[in-house]
């Protein structure tokens, strides 16, 4: 019986095989994510991972409908697995954002799924960070936003030498296509040509620009020129003041492929251009009004940051720590006269929060010990019936071997 | 728009609606149950929320689907949301049990799934703490599982006031209905009618019993009788010695009606009966060979412990915290000179771990100083030029109103 395509197992390490993930890497990401999200003062949001199809085609249009995992449910409903965050939140804020002060600052760490037939061996989940603030029109929030991306990353040990956010404003794309063009029914495919421009042979984009009628030298004379807008100089100056300046530069190469965005965007690459973007997210202040029918309408701006990127990333910066089962002591039961007693013991310590394995069987002491140190546990503990038959306890420092002979009540004080 | 019925939006609090669910509870209840596994030496893992189709019939014959979320997918593969998580840890396990030692310890937090047509209202997604143990067939390793299960329940502040675990044995119950009825096939048909007893007129157990010549007289003798099997005996020592005598009882009421248990069986209750069992589980010594297609046999127990029936005993009880932002410090920018050294002051902060907000845009004293206040902030800070052109914070501790004049290095020193 095997999973589905582009399904993953997580298992605890070490890994049993090299089609498994770990379930230990991915706490460790989660826990960063959740815990760089609360310094920042963002509160957790999570919604079904099931909505109406409708959701999504409302944000993206039909055509979005042949990447999702999408059916038709028992109670005839065109439902859909979330393919993004984005659209159940918006639904939750255009209906409960009456409740929460602005700006409302929240998080998320949803699975996300697609499904496009074609693309054999690729994955159909993945994990998202997903951090977003409502109600602030001012670039503040932006640069609090952009702050909050580079700080997750600096979490997990990477420095400036290692990633950066390039800063980038579709307003300033959109005044350059409107001196330019006429036609605003060929923004959203003249988006499209910048957005690929770093991929494309630049013959083929130029074809594609001199249709729309605009001059591929201009293009590149923007891009290069690299001039921050007055919204950029302000983000800019604003990360400099929390000196984050190293992690971030202007770079109009980004534009974000997605309709719906509406000011300023941008994504984190690593330095060295291995990986597909890191993160990416920007403003989207039209997006509450378009899902909440006309009811509310909110200033919007998010980042999301994939799990898969992430950790392929680490791993290649050799940032990953191992991950083992973290036992604090072993406790070897050697006289089974003792196990009632060692259970005792087991269980206090575990109540003082300490994790503690031993073996459920009667098993020979060195099959016991080869056990503990299997498990890296820090510690071996033992009860002994001392001569005057007090119980005392042996307790073993298994990475100095240092022993000591302690009464039960003051062992706690000792390990670790 | 409208989520779909049956799934769950979770919002920080204080919640906007009755509708809604906690975000915040549902992290505390999970946080609890990963640090208590922990402690007990499990480790994580998780597998895809949707599966084959045939993984969920292979274990409950066909008569599950119509409890399932199951579709045909855009590949024409037949698939579920999963319904539970034994099937994928049994697959998972079938593949990768000799890179592990035994006995393996694993637990899971997944979401699960069901689509009932007939049950308006009810939910049809939830969350479950999985705990399993593989490979050890001494009921040992049922007093561990228990222990884990009653440690996790008093890990929320319940007592042995609050809740029983009531023990008892598929083993027993089948050895009585083999010295009544010779025909096997109807083995399965008897567990569920006791099973139902509780629930059930009397009358109407009795003729169902008749029916298969049991007499409903000895049924209940036995019940009343409440004599420990061997092994039942064997678990209440071992969970006396571990002091945890009081949270336990033998009531072979209890028979789990699903088909799969071969043994030991148990259900957490609260002793006021007001809300269904908190958590249930037992040994399912065959369900890994049946998985493996006969290719791996290993002895197995796990229970399954719900969120939402946690969650109303937890709140009944009144044993759930409140949550709020938990806020460290709120910045107060009153001189707008100061921001970008503020900015500075925050990222340091942030830095060391502290949770800070702040107000991104100008606004009045009084108007930050109420955010602080409804953010339920610790403390307020707020830098100042002093007459000689230094640098200082002042910080008022919301609580006791006391105010300190510090320098902006000493400041970390100073927040609690």
């Amino acid at each position: 019986m095997e999973r589905l395509p582009g399904f993953r197992d997580f298992y605890p390490e070490p890994l049993p095989n090299s089609e498994a993930w770990s379930a230990d890497a991915r706490q460790y990401i989660f826990g960063k994510w959740r815990e760089v999200a609360r310094r920042y003062a963002f509160r957790e949001y999570d919604g079904p991972p099931l909505e109406p199809l409708e959701l999504f085609t409302l944000k993206s249009g039909e055509e979005i409908v042949g990447q999702l995992y999408n059916f038709v449910d028992k109670g005839e409903r065109a439902v859909a697995l979330r393919p993004e965050m984005t659209p159940t939140l918006a639904r939750m804020i255009s209906s409960s954002e009456r409740n929460y002060k602005k700006p409302i600052k929240w998080f998320a760490v949803p699975q996300l799924f697609r499904y496009e037939r074609q693309q054999k061996g690729r994955l159909r989940e993945h994990f998202q960070f997903n951090c977003d603030i409502f109600g602030e029109s001012d670039v503040s929030a932006e640069a609090e936003l952009i702050a909050l991306l580079i700080d997750t990353l600096r979490s997990f040990g990477l420095t400036s030498d290692d990633f950066v956010i390039r800063l980038s404003s579709r307003n300033a794309w959109q005044e350059f296509f409107q001196q330019r063009c006429q036609d605003e029914s060929k923004a959203y495919q003249f988006y499209q040509i910048i957005d690929k421009m770093e991929r494309e042979d630049p013959a083929q984009s130029k074809i594609k620009l001199d249709a729309l009628g605009i001059s591929a030298d201009e293009v590149t004379t923007f891009i290069k020129s690299g001039t921050p807008t007055a919204e950029l100089d302000l983000i800019l100056k604003n990360l400099t003041a929390r000196g984050l300046s190293d992690f971030v530069r202007v770079d109009y190469h980004v534009i974000r492929g997605l309709a719906y965005y509406t000011g300023v965007v941008f994504e984190a690459f690593d330095k060295k251009g291995e990986f597909r973007a890191i993160a990416g997210g920007g403003r989207y202040d039209n997006l509450v009004k378009l899902i909440s029918g006309g009811k509310v309408n909110l200033p919007a701006l998010g980042f999301g940051m994939g799990d898969v990127v992430l950790l392929e990333l680490l791993k290649a910066r050799g940032l990953m720590p191992k991950f083992d089962s973290h036992i604090h002591a072993f406790c070897l039961i050697e006289d089974e006269e003792l196990r009632p007693a060692s259970l005792e013991l087991i269980h206090d310590l575990r109540d003082e929060g300490y994790a503690i394995e031993y073996s459920f069987t009667p098993a020979k002491s060195d099959k016991q010990f080869k056990r503990a140190m299997e498990l890296n546990s820090a510690y071996t503990i033992k009860l002994e019936r001392s001569a005057d038959l007090e119980l005392t306890v042996k307790l073993k420092n298994l990475r100095t071997r240092e022993e000591k002979i302690l009464a039960p009540g003051d062992l706690h004080e000792n390990l670790g």
